[in-house]
Parts: C-alpha cells; structure tokens; sequence
C-alpha cells in the first residue's frame, strides 16, 4: 500500500558531517480501522509498524483512537471496552522495537482521555491527552472525555518531539504552539478528520500555516474509510518547518507514507527569529523536562526516500465521487453486506446510485430492479436497463401493477367516496419499497435509497416508499452536484455508463401522467442555492431573497418545506456526509418547532 | 391554574415585629412553553407575570430558556432566532413592575449563554450565565453555549438572593455555594429537567441537601410538557433553609406556585455555623457587592398564603402514566394534529397506546384499525373491538388479505422456487403499515406507533411494518412495564377498560399459525432483567449472569439482538423518553460496530 515518487536527493543534509542533524525518517500509517474490531485494529497496527520498521523509519505514527475505531460514541461508556482496548494497547506496546510507534487510543487514569501512547522497546514510554474535545457538527466528545492539560515534549536522540491529536492543531494558541515554544523541531498531530467538500484544501493551509507559524515540521496522519455516516478520506500530510508540504498520502485509501524529515535547521532559524521568542508573554508553556524515548540509532549511509505525492491534486467532484464509493464499500462489508439492491427508475439519481454501487462493491454484486407502474414512461424503462446493462449489473423488472391493486382494493371501503390525492402516489412508491424490502429479506441484500439532499431536504420523497432501504448513498448530495457527479463518472471511466438522455430529461417522479418534480418544485439551480443558503448557512429568509434575487415567495415555500420535512428525515437510512452540513449528526433541529424566519 | 392547600399560620413570622424580615411572596410559573414559538411563549410568560403581581408575588421565576422552548437545538446556530429571542426579553422587560421577575433566556455577549434575565421596573437589571453546561444523556449543551464564570447575588431590600440554572445546583461546589457564600438567603433555580423514571425523587433529595448544607432557601421552577422525546415534569419545588420541602407544583401540568418564604432566620443559624465560616476556604467566592435590584413594598398586614401541595405522591406507574398522556398531546398538538390512528391487534401493546391516546386527546379523536390476516385468531379480533367500545374510539376493520395476496403475486417470479420464511411475515407487517399510513395520508391522522422498549431494543418489529407512524408511544415502555401500565389504566378508570383476556394471554405478533413471542424471545420477565442490565447500565455478558443467574447463551443472544438491530432503531419514530437511559438522544451508538461483550 505504499506510493512514491522520487526527489532530487540533493536536498538532503549532508550525512559526512557529523555535527548536523540526520534528517528523521518517519512514518504515516493511515489505516483503515472499524468501529469497535480491537482485535482486528491491533492486527492492522502491528502490520504496519513491522512495514514502517522495514522501510527504516525511526517513528511511526496512527490516527485518533486507531485502536477503537472514530467515533466509538457511547460504546465509550462501556468499562469493558475501555479495558479491552487499555489490553491491546499492552499489546502493542510489547511488540515496540526501536522504532517510535505513537498510537491514538482511550486512556484511563482518574478519567477517560482521549489519547496518544509513544511506544518504544517494548513499553509505554508516554502518554498524551487531548486538550481541546471538538463539540460541534459532527463531533461530541465533551460527551465523553475529560481534557487533557499537560502539553509535554519528547526527545528522540537530539530531535524534540511535540505529540498532539487533531482538534488540539487547529488552535494557534494551544499544544502546537506550546510545545514549539518548549523546543518541538517536530509535532506529530493523529487525526480523525471526516471528509467534506473542500475539506481538505482547508486543512492543507492551516497546516502549513501552523507548520511556519511556529517554525516546525508537522506530521498529519488521517484515518481512512467509511464509518456509518461519515467517511475519512487520509491524505495524510507532511509540512517544512517553513510551511511547505514534504509529502501527501493517498485520498480514500489505505496508505504508509514514508519520509525524511529534516529538522536540523529549525534551531539555526529560530535564533534569528526576534518574534518567536516574544511569544513566551502570555502563553502556556510547558516548563517541564523533555521526556527522553532513546538515543537515534545510526544510520550513516541512508540515502533520503523516494517522496510520496498521491492524490495532491484531484477535482472537487471526483473527491465527492470517491468519497461516496468509500462510504459505500465501508458501510457493507463492516456490517457484513456483500450485495446490494437498488431501484432503477431509469432518472439519474438511481444511475448515480447504481455505478457508486458497481464501484464500491462490483457491478456483479449489485442488482437494479426496474419497478414500472400504469404511468412510467418507455424511455425510463429502457435507460434503466441501458444503465445496467452498461455497468453489467443484474437487472429485474417487477411491475408494481398487482401489489397496487391489492392495496387499492384492501381501502376502498375505507376510502369509498374520497377523490385520489398524493395517497395514491405515495402507495405506488410503498409498494415499490416493499418489493426491494423482500428481495432484501429474502435474499440478503442490502437495499440502497437514491434520494438526493435536495429532496432529503424539501421531504420530495416518501416515507417507507422510496426512503425504505438500509443505507442513503445520496442523501447529502444535492441535485446539481448529482448531474456533475454522473457526467464525471460517464468521463472518467472507459465508456460512459448513465445514457445521455438520463442526464438531459427533466426529473419526474413519474407517480401519475405527465408528472414533473418542477411541478411542486423550483427549478434545481434556484432550489439548491436557496437550500445551500438555509440549510448549510442558517441564513434569514430576507438575507436569503437578498442574496440570490430569488422570489421571496420560492423562498418562503422552499423553508416550510424543509422545516416540515424534519419527522421524515428522521426516519431516513443513515447516509454519507459529503457538504459541510448534513442533515443528521450534523445539523440536528426539532421535530417540534414553531420558528419560521 | 392555581392549587393550594392551607397550612398553619402560626407558622408565619409576626408581621407586627419592624425588626424581623417579613417572608417574601415567590411565584414559581411552571409554563407549557414550545420550542420555537417565541411570541407564544411571550405570551404565557406575561400572562404568569400578571397573574403572580395579582397574588401579591413579590418575584416570580420562569423555567430555564423559557422563551425559546427547551431544547432549542440547532435553532441556537441562527443568528435570527438569537435576535428574535432577545427582542422578546426586551418586551418582556418593559413589561415588568413592582414584581421581580426571573425570566430564563438566550443571552447574546461575546458569545451566546444559557441565560436568566433579572427584570425589574420595565428594565433588564441583571444577568446570570449558566456556568455547568450538561453534554451527556440528552443533553448537548457544550455543543452551543459558552459558560458562564460570575456568580453574582442580588438584593431585594434585605434579602439576598442568588439565581443560577438547572445543572448549576447539582453541583456541591458550584454557583449556589458560592452564591450562598455570598451571603445568598434564596437560591432561585431554573430548569428545563426532563422526567425519566424515579427520578423527580432523586431531585427532591438533592435539593434538600443543598437548602441544608448552604442553609439557604432553595426555590426550583422547572419547565412542563412535551418535547419530540422529552417530557418535561414540572413539579417545582421549594425548599426552606432546613431541607423541609414547603410546597410542590402539579407534577405534567401548568402550574402558578405561590408560596411565602421565610428567609429571616437564615443570618442567625449561620452566625452559629462554625463549619460555613471555614467554608470559604479553597472556594470560588464572590466578593463583588451586591446587585442591588429594589426595596421591598411594604406589606404589613399580608397574611401568610395558602401552600401548594399537589402531586408530592403519586405511584411511580402513575408518574409514567401521566409523562404519557402528556407526550402524546403535547407532541400531537405542538405540531399541529387533532387526530390520531393506530393499528389494534388485540394484544397489550395497542391496548396501552389507545387508551393512552384516548387520554391524551379524547377518544373521539382516535380511530383504531384492527388488520387481521390469515393468521389471525377470533379472541384477537374480539379483545381489540371490547377495547375499542371500552375507550370509546371510532373503530374499523380492514383485513389484509387482498394486499398481501398483490404483493405476493408481485413477487411470485422473483421468488419462484424458494421457501416461505420471514420475508412473508414481514411483507404482512408491512401491509398494515401501508394501510395506516394512507389513512394518514388521505384524513390527515396522526400514526402512532405501538412496539414496546423490549421490542426495539430486540428489533422484534418490521421496519416499514409495525414501526411505520409518526410517533411511538411506549418505545421506551419495557413489556413488563406495559402489563402494570395497563392494569394502572384498568384500576384507576371509572370501569377498566382493557379487556383482562388481553392481560393474561400469552404475546403474539400472529404473523404465523400458533406463533407466540417466546418462540424467538426469552420469557419477558428475563428479557426485561438482561435488557435492563445491558442497555441502562452497560454490564458486560459476565456480569449479566452473574448478577441476574441466567444462562449464559440467553444473555448473548440478546445482546446479539441489541446490537444488530442498532440500524432498525436509527429509523424509528420518534417516543417518549420514560427510562434513565432511552434509545435515540440518550444512547447513541454507531451501527457500524464490532464491539461483542
């Protein structure tokens, strides 16, 4: 799993001087660990550290709570698996050798911590704790962990080492800062940082940022892979003491980024710098000695690594692509689904889905199911089997015609006099999630909805219809963002796969004749700036007409529908956190609530 | 909405005596409010202001975020409803007389604060902060708030007195003490605590403790009503300086508690405290001066008032009855439903519901359907038709028959050639889902849901099936509970009104011929007991069998159970929290988890 690229190796320090510093070589193990697999964790750990010991580097580093997965939520508030993870820790710190091995997991002292172990010759030789507990999006662990308070440094033969985890680095005043100002050359910063859109150019600056402000080199090491809702994407960062990045991991996959690190010319820079040592006033500062791990073994005649470089620069759409195809893959086979049922409706969400699908888990995995009723049109059916036929899925047609009737019949004396409504529509969508529902109780598939955020949002779907499955491919995906991720798609493998007449029809939910979604619906381009505006920014209605000269009447509808759409989503299958605010873990309002602006 | 009981009047201080404080009239206004509705809450709060200036209060306290609801949520990330929330504070304030009103609102400084405003004359005279921010159970607090750091005490002519919040007085060592410190007489505190089983007496206790230990006059206002999850009690309390409880609000009902408390031997028994003197030591003191807020009106020839004791005792099933009824209501008219429908089987489950919901919003208002199949028995359909006549419901029959037979034409090919198994039971369940919710649909009735604590814990229930509704009851109601619930209904009622066939035949979902319950469940007596033990007090298998004796493969086939059902729960209707530890806010554990013990 490991991907280089070679630099100039001049750029090295000189290895015939002994009076300078040999440049550090360190690893980054970005593993994909699961949810509450101690056992499973500590296998993915103990490969990776004898890999990182064989590629010759000194220190190894691991996500946040590489031993317990991210987030353990309340499995945190079991005593039994804080010891079982306290165990493998033990474990793993009795297979240490001389390389550093710094791994995130639960400490347990007069409270739990949320913690990083340095591991060295077969023990723990110290501890870190979290200090700053992120409580917001997606994140609650003052729910869980007592901070931390102590900020201290480790010395690796004449290297001084700053370990802190994640939200502690976004923090200009914090552990990074103090532990640069107690004599840190290195800060090694263990992450579980979800993905979402443009995330990770974020990260990039304020790392390099931190790395520069501070006049050190930071090592990031992310978590990879799909965890329920959200999805960890590596890409796994090393940053120059003057900001720039030494070497990039894979995106949405499994990694061991090996590189040099050259800190011998940190403390020459620091001495001339007048402000560094004016950033004592007013701080915390750890006072305390540096923690000594072993003297560096010697490695006279290393030639610097090869530079990993992967996945630097990928498009906004394709990184929302595979994040999607990650998702996908992690939610199955950890909760041990290897096929996967969809409807085909032959519209482009369900396209979507499906090639997402094919990707994640293989074409011959994933079954369409094409369910036409007395309104669906010819073109749907055949682009749904021309999809399928394309990705070389199986394909099934289960008209929906008998099932209907049935129904109609079970409430016409119930119903007797009333006129047909969206009842009826939305008896035609149950009924098509009870055909996916039995293929899935009967032949162990897992039914994935296709509902995008877009309808997510405005409750343009029906409960236990076509919400019914197991898992949201889309649900954080808005509409627009579907159509590029079907045209990137149809780009970038060896022959387009969604027919072009999917991405060019308008939308309908074909539930009666001549239906369109733009018949309850603005138009896709002014529903999703409106839903961009009130849902991820929280904006006012009048702010909202303001911003995008948008009918303050759209608007208005537009919020009602999502404010009265919460009961539904509810209910909705988890799915994958691809925007900065999916609804969900992340955006978390009442049911019952009467604030309407 | 007043409800008193005399007590007597010697008890009083002698009003002829100049040199004695004269005891201070506090109105303790315990308000339905609802999240959101800032102009309806508006509304009660000036109402109850009125009504205490009438009764001859001298103060009168509000539930804490009183005018926005509790809990508000991602509400609190709109700039908007900050905004909206403190122009009602302002009107609120000019409002304001003689009578010293405690009003618990959002307050917007550098950051935003669970807040209680002091108002006074038509103006805002001071503010407290909430410094214990709860984030565990279901509580998110740190998730939006910043804490506050001063705790200052106020004068009211002679009397001083401390406000703080909710979690504030659970703590020993926190703003009542040093409030009390201070020089604090009163200890105004307001709350928004959600009921759960048992636990308004463990309240009750810890407030006498603290009255006690601070010789301090504790006065406890808490919020009423329902809340998509959460009930909200009320029961406000106060506590004289001894621990003697001196009056007690409606327990799931509006209250205006008015009650005179004496505060004038509070600076005497403390000039006799040795201990209070060295309880300075180490604690966080206010040493700032006084608020000082007003003289007091002269009131020489007040009478001491009546005492409120309403609801001191009643049953624990009584308590859970009534956090029921209120649940329901609340939830149905907070959003806007006068009807409601669910399915009656005959079974105890939707015995409980309905007449639960009968209660809730008249039996007028609710319709059962029973949907019986093939395989169901005549007793069945017999108890359910008793029970609907008991209640006095509407009532209807509408058998499944022909939407099963559909679907199963439906899928006849698809299935060709495979066996009959839980698919088919299943696809019944469903059946009826569908049957409720196009009655939902087409007259606008609200589906309640029946499955049992026990049930969803075990995932014995048909996503889409019998889960399918708006609202689930008795989701945090274990079966064993159900059975004393129901017989609670039967004992308290004019007659009884659940047929005692109902309560004595054994459990089935009758989805097969001669099924029962304990065909794939252990009896309930011991699932409620393994239940109780894993999911409320997270014990690992070991110590469930050591502690209950029972046999050790049962224990983790419920586990087993528990722990695979996670997602059906994730798509669950929302239900009333009744247990100290309910699925959904409360315990929150990923699906994606490989954790076994």
């Amino acid at each position: 799993m490991r991907h280089t690229r070679r630099v100039d190796a001049s750029t090295g320090p000189n290895p015939e001087d002994p009076t300078v510093t040999p440049p550090l070589r360190i690893a980054l193990a970005q593993i994909n660990a699961t949810v509450g697999d101690i056992d499973g964790n500590t296998r993915r750990i103990l490969d990776a550290m004898r890999a990182a010991e064989e590629a010759g580097a000194e220190l190894v580093a691991f996500p946040e709570l590489a031993l317990t997965g991210y987030p353990p939520e309340d499995l945190l508030l079991k005593p039994a698996f804080i010891s079982a993870n306290l165990r493998a820790l033990d474990q793993i710190a009795r297979a240490s050798r001389d390389c550093v091995a710094i791994v995130g997991f639960v400490d347990r002292q007069d409270d739990i911590f949320n913690a990083a172990a340095v591991l060295h010759g077969g023990r723990v030789v110290a501890r870190y704790h979290k200090q700053y507990l992120p409580n917001y999006g997606v994140f609650d662990e003052d729910r869980y962990f007592r901070r931390g308070i102590e900020a201290p440094v480790f010395r690796l033969g004449e290297i001084t080492i700053g370990v802190n985890i994640c939200e502690d680095i976004w923090y200009a005043v914090g552990p990074t800062n103090a532990q640069s100002l107690a004599g840190a050359e290195l800060i090694v910063n263990i992450n579980a940082s979800p993905f979402s859109d443009e995330k990770r150019s974020y990260r990039r600056k304020m790392l390099a940022t931190r790395a520069g402000d501070n006049q050190v080199a930071v090592a990031y090491v992310n978590l990879v892979g799909g965890q329920d809702e959200l999805v960890f994407d590596g890409a796994s960062m090393v940053f120059a003491p003057s900001g720039d990045m030494l070497c990039h991991g894979k995106a949405f996959a499994e990694d061991l980024v090996i590189v040099d690190v050259d800190v011998a010319g940190v403390f020459r820079a620091r001495l001339h710098d007048p402000r560094r040592r004016k950033a004592h006033l007013g701080q915390p500062v750890t006072r305390s000695e540096p923690i000594v791990i072993a003297e560096r073994r010697t490695v006279p005649e290393r030639a610097p690594r090869a530079v990993c470089m992967a996945d630097v620069e990928i498009s906004r759409v394709e990184e929302i692509y595979r994040a999607l195809v990650l998702g996908v893959r992690d939610y199955m086979h950890k909760n041990g689904f290897t096929r996967a049922v969809l409807g085909l409706s032959g519209g482009i969400d369900s396209s979507l889905v499906a090639a997402v699908a094919a990707d994640a888990i293989g074409a011959e995995n994933v079954l369409g199911v094409s369910m036409p009723s007395r309104y669906s049109s010819q073109h749907s059916k055949d682009d749904a089997r021309d999809l399928a036929e394309a990705l070389g899925m199986e394909y099934r047609v289960v008209p929906i015609e008998r099932g209907f009737q049935g129904l109609l019949d079970t409430m016409a004396e119930t119903f007797a006099g009333l006129k047909e409504d969206v009842t009826e529509e939305n008896m035609q969508a149950r009924v098509r999630g009870q055909i996916l529902m039995a293929i899935s109780n009967k032949l162990g598939h897992l039914v994935l909805t296709t509902g995008n955020k877009s309808e997510v949002a405005t409750g343009y779907a029906t409960l236990y219809g076509d919400m019914a499955g197991g898992f949201a491919v889309i649900k954080d995906v808005p509409k627009m963002l579907v159509y590029a991720l079907c045209r990137h798609r149809n780009a970038v493998g060896a022959r387009p796969v969604i027919p072009e007449s999917v991405l060019t029809k308008p939308p309908s939910a074909e539930l009666r004749p001549d239906q369109t979604d733009q018949d309850s619906l603005p138009p896709y381009e002014v529903l999703d700036a409106i839903l961009e505006a009130y849902v991820e920014d929280d904006r006012p209605i009048q702010e909202i007409v303001a911003c995008g000269q948008f009918d303050v009447e759209v608007v208005r509808q537009v919020i009602g529908l999502v404010d009265r759409a919460e009961y539904k989503r509810r209910q909705a299958a988890p799915g994958i956190k691809v925007t900065p605010r999916a609804f969900g873990r992340d955006r978390r309002l009442p049911i019952t609530n009467r604030f309407r602006e």
